[in-house]
């Protein structure tokens, strides 16, 4: 079968199913209607899959995966004498995991160890940094409307940040912060705020399928690449990314807006969106959408594609 | 390159290399010779690839997956009722962790969870529970000389295992355990012990690279196959697994004697073998070898090999 | 007003009390009739006063006093280099705290460390070991009839111990254990299972009040006494020992067969008894009474008696 | 032997033994000099022994004691439902326990209850809140000197305090926080910063010696008093209260300034002071005075006085 067939099968089975959705006993908030559905797929050889809807959507915690990125180009491994590389077993906001490992988040994608990537980016980018992670993601995207349609959306740059402050004073106290907490604040709002729709998402993301390594090269892009693939892999879902692997099998760092960005090494960039989240904060269709398409594909590291 | 070329200058590196081991920053015992290295590949194809040391060393936790794969033939998905799936950010041997999660085992790699795993096997297979890990690991070896080196270690016959008894009342109270405490030790000590060399445990771990899925086909073999290394991605070196995962790039499983198995899906199974430890209880020269492996061959569930 | 009247004024209004306590916010398990309540209070001039029921029950961890001031009274303060005596706010039962010790139970009275009592008391006393508390009781009690009313209740004694199977064999881990557990597990059942009715507990805990100190003598007894009240103080109701200081004011023990011995230094010691328990495990109508008590009489260490 | 004569002694036995103490086990700073010693008992008759130096020092963490008491004068117990009042088992700056209770700090001498008490203050009494410990202090005394000597120590006004900035942020996420941080850092500086001699500090604290209950009397001073004594001896010390209350035997409060106050209900208000501290944060020099003092006196709420 083809990939688009695939794709649009996927989309009318989500919505054919959406009632059955509703009260699923993993939902965070059951009884709520699970709203529209969204899904595109950007193959590394630039074509482009797409169904159910083109909704924006803000990419909150996917934005960390672009942060990284930055800041791996920037400095390489040493960022990781600042935030570790190990899953925490904790959920996402947890101040516990910082008291024990004295200031060092245990990776870039809990919420204090993305704190920490912020602040080297206003380190290396100074006043940029508030502008970066909107520019790799814009800068990525193809598709002339969906390039379009980015922009930043004004209530998550409004948020409070009680939490996020506490545990940037807590980093400081333990020499682990560099900028003023106001200045990171910002930068990190900012990049949580940014809102794309699924092709949008799926081009933007696409630079992290390329992952191939020549022989007697450098090969220090497609390095950091499956560093920041293997983080996903290990890290991307918080207290659920053992289920996750199993699940879908391919790395992929999901976002309180209810997007859901997984990379298929190689093959294909893959972007899907839903708001209503699961008790981990992964969008419930979404996590479903992405278990269809490993079915139907074979697409997951641990194996080759269906054939 | 060839891959037996490959094979051959990682062993003299790593030999080359030893002196430079010995005081290695992350070493669990700063000044101990390195002492042999050895290490096999079986391929998916059937041949089969050594180098250094054919010393045989008993598996210990590297069980943890055979034993997994046992359960997961027999009850399916359903093992998941006892023990989770989630990376645990903790040793391997824990407790704290049972009472936050009421006496479910974070996954089947940290110990608890190993031993409610053979708790599975002793219910499903009463007294032969015993010898099952045995002869998973003798039936997949090819080669005749591995085959009869095969011997169970005494030394970890007799280890006493007052921790592992604490876990096991601990979970009895919490309902988790079925069997009694004194076989469930009897039947773990007897997986642990299993002793082999580096190309029996490489053509024993062999069936876990095949995960090819068929179209219009069942597939569970192959299902639970993906289950079992994208835990062993996410949760097989205990709090060592994120960092493993951005060296190695494949899944895999150690044991503190001093072996590791890992797997290339589709590709090959790897055995690497040193005894001496670094402080997450991996062997150093194993991790150091498997990430030559790496470099050179670009195996990496992250990308495709080099070429 | 005399003793006595307080005494039975307390009990009277406490059984008028009962309806409105059924259903009480902090009960375990609300509805439950409450059930009998007595009381008993020893004068250190051996005068006795007693209310309400005479109904035997198991002693439980208000066994870890008597055991203390054995353990104490052998080996001095060089108990504490095996067990601590710092409150841990948390449960009873917790092996968190173990962890984070390394073994070294936090202090006498969670179970961890009352096991460790035990294995003391076994070290010093050999087979003895099974009746010392028993003989300490029943040596303390004036009274015929209470006396003669002393036994180990049989279901105690059978009751399951897997979690303290778990503590014990997680500190044999730690090199804190020295018998056999199955000696250390008989001892405590013998020691819990100890029965008495509020006369009995009352006497045979009043050799706690007398702490006076003599100028220019060693004070040995009278030190030990001191050390007990500041345990039972600071520690005698796990995590819910401040709130108990602030309401009664007196050093205490509870044990889950609903019992509670207050020691008034130099004044009494008080036995109250009543089987409904709160969320911490302590009688619900049993503190009520004590803080009765103290609001009569005033007794309390943090000031006079009223007067 | 009278009171004079016993503290002179402690205080020429302190200096004598001032060159074996600085090198003890339980030193933080092993090999400092132990530096100066003052002491002061402030009987609840008026009169005032003193012995050693009369130098001031910032209060600190002991002004948490003060503070506690004006919130209770004004709010009464319902102080307790936004700060408990249980040991914690933890260091005085854990956020470890803050996440467990979700923002209901465990007591309000854990740095993170005393912040709540003085967002209480700054609500009470607005801006006068910056005032009112150094009123309550200064107006306790009674020695002119001592009184004239009260000050705020400027380093203390400008200590960082990022920690304590954490702990706020963490408590306003779960709405435990009313008032502006900023104010409350500013108010909680200026109460610890408040500076006093050991006479200065004794008389100060007077207040909460007298604990007597009149028959057929509201009482609700000595209750408060009570309450505050009972907070004291099961956490003043964070996590080395249990062994205070063992060696020592009396409520008592210190500071990372060196300082101690201790009280004898119903006798006597006692404050120590020597700079150097032990791993817990107390006086070294002063814990082992008090202790001498509850050794010749048998001061102890577990007992009579000596006689």
């Amino acid at each position: 079968m083809k990939l688009d067939q695939i794709a649009n099968e996927i989309a009318a089975e989500i919505e054919a199913d959406a009632k059955a959705v509703e009260n699923a006993a993993d939902a965070k908030t059951p009884g709520l209607t699970p709203g529209p559905f969204g899904m595109a797929i950007a193959m590394v050889d630039g074509s482009l899959i797409r169904a159910g809807s083109s909704e924006t959507f803000p990419i909150q915690s996917i934005s960390k995966v672009f942060a990284l990125s930055l800041a791996l180009e920037k400095l390489g491994d040493t960022v990781f004498e600042r935030v570790g590389r190990e899953p925490s077993g904790d959920p996402f906001n947890s101040v516990i995991d910082l008291e024990r490992t004295q200031g060092i988040p245990r990776n870039p994608f809990v919420n204090a160890g993305a704190l920490v990537v912020v602040d080297i980016l206003v380190e290396q980018f100074g006043d940029n940094a508030r502008g970066v992670v909107l520019d790799l993601v814009k800068g990525g995207i193809k598709d002339a409307t969906s390039k379009a349609a980015v922009m930043l959306d004004p209530e998550v740059l409004n948020e409070g940040g009680d939490l996020n402050r506490a545990m940037l004073h807590f980093m400081a106290h333990h020499d682990n912060v560099c900028s003023p907490v106001d200045a990171i604040m910002d930068t990190y709002a900012r990049q949580c705020a940014v809102s794309v729709d699924c092709v949008g998402l799926a081009q933007a993301g696409c630079y992290l399928a390329d992952t191939r390594i020549a022989a007697n090269a450098a090969n220090d892009r497609a390095k950091r690449m499956r560093t920041t693939l293997a983080l996903m892999m290990t890290c991307g879902h918080y207290d659920g990314s053992g289920d996750f692997a199993v699940r879908v099998g391919l790395p992929a760092k999901s976002g309180v807006g209810g997007g859901i960005l997984a990379i298929a090494p190689g093959i294909a960039s893959i972007a899907v969106w839903s708001p209503n989240l699961d008790q981990h904060g992964n969008s419930m269709l979404g996590v479903r959408a992405l278990e269809m398409l490993n079915a139907r594909t074979g697409w997951s590291v641990f194996g080759p594609p269906v054939g």
